[in-house]
């Protein structure tokens, strides 16, 4: 592993690019717009304009996009990355989607001869910027030790979860909890505020206890300053709400909290929040 | 504070008289059969046969029994505590029960040249037995000042959080913030599974990111093993939230995350798992 392709450089993506390259790898990028990503370029890493060159001549190819639609297109569009990976390539989709789309990716790329990962993050653009992120890989076993070198250049608890699919399957039960954590904050805050307590004490006296999470020590305290800012997008975390609701009902199983959860957070996209962080829900109980 | 009179000698109230007595206390107890305190008896706790004379001649005197009724009972029923209890004396309710109960001791202590504070905990029997019960208290603050000796014996965060009935109003933050925590690690497992994938892998996987809780910590280990013993039991979480929306109806708020957690719970009580702990609802998503 030493010549990598790297397709989506976001804000996550960007502090991603750094590390590999501070870790040795020799980097190419695709980004729809090269000017964001000058500084990485300034900093050595090599532009490509389409997604098949990116992916030529490369021991591995990493994908962070958007949506699941951003990964059909870089992953199967005309110009895209099964067009461009020579055979043996490792392709590895660290884009939160769907667990079926990355086992068509996985049966998609061995029908080239390549191989695929699916290895969704935890732990967002500081993670990123720190090298700490969670990642959650599914994919063949040897294919995941190959690439763990490259893994470890950017995250810090790197996790072999199963067969393909397993990484996104993996990622839907973190925002699962998730979706559990946060609306149980919202609601112990509404109840605070509307009973007079003094929420910033409220939430001080139940941190240390049964009632703590990571969910509480790190969105109750923008919520108490009136910080909406997204840390992670409503919009992302509908979609990820969405595509877990969907593989729950093809497993045959119904997970009424989060479709419940899912539903608040739309009629908040559909009132103009999409755009902020997860932690705007508190408005919901104050409309 | 030297006299405490102790009412509610449960598992939690045993280690809690205890703890007294080590730190130095004269204990008092009152428990409806005295067999069930003999080795407490035996250890120095003085037994009274009913709560008005245990209540008597006291510095303070503490209750922690089962339901909102059973306050009651002890404290204005026919032997109750406010007959006995002497002008000047603390009276300190560490029962989870509802803020205006709370209240209404307050003042009916207030009637008899007593003082009320509401003081309910968290930390379950491991914390009382430990002496590091988390204590959210309410009432006047010279009184809580005063009494503070007493919670320093019992618990280690020991939260003061304004007028009367706040302590039960922080600890049904307390309730609400675990309510979606435990729906969350219970949903998340049952994608897992449903899924395909290993669920202790899972949970050691999501463990460490924005997904963790205090909740996935304790409760996914138990129901991976299969243990729905009672940490906390499903029939007494029920209670609390119930009274939980009822004041948040009263303050003119709606918690539907939280009524709709309830509701499972509920369906859960009636087909008999009422005296299981709160991770059992892992089996409402196996029906």
């Amino acid at each position: 592993m030493k010549k990598i392709g790297f397709i989506g450089v976001g804000i996550m993506g960007k502090s991603m690019v750094r590390n590999l390259m501070k870790a040795g790898f020799e980097v190419g990028i695709y980004t729809r717009t090269r000017e964001k990503a000058e500084d990485v370029i300034l900093e050595g890493a090599i532009w490509y304009p389409d997604p098949a060159s990116c992916a030529r001549d490369k021991d591995c190819v990493i994908t962070i996009v958007g949506y699941p639609k951003d990964v059909e297109e870089v992953y199967f569009g005309e110009e895209g990355i099964l067009k461009g990976a020579d055979p043996g390539t490792c392709l590895i989709d660290m884009t939160t989607t769907s667990p079926e789309l990355a086992k068509r990716i996985y049966e998609e790329a061995g029908k080239k001869g390549c191989k695929a990962i699916d290895a969704p993050v935890t732990g967002g653009d500081t993670g990123a910027r720190e090298g700490t992120l969670t990642i959650l890989a599914g994919g063949d076993q040897e294919d995941f030790d190959r690439c763990l070198p490259v893994f470890e250049a950017m995250g810090k608890a790197i996790r072999y979860t199963g067969g393909p699919g397993n990484g996104q399957h993996t990622k839907m039960c973190n925002q699962i909890a998730i979706a559990g954590s946060i609306a149980g904050v919202c609601e112990a805050i509404t109840y605070a505020r509307a009973n007079g307590l003094d929420d910033r004490n409220m939430v001080e006296s139940i941190a240390t206890g049964a009632a703590g999470s990571a969910q509480l020590n790190a969105q109750a305290p923008k919520i108490l300053s009136n910080d909406f800012e997204p840390g992670f997008f409503i919009k992302h975390f509908i979609k990820d709400m969405k595509i877990a609701e969907e593989e729950a009902a093809r497993a045959g199983v119904s997970l009424g909290v989060l479709t419940y959860i899912r539903s608040m957070y739309e009629n908040m996209e559909e009132n103009g929040h999409g755009d902020e962080g997860t932690q705007a829900l508190i408005k919901y109980y104050q409309w």
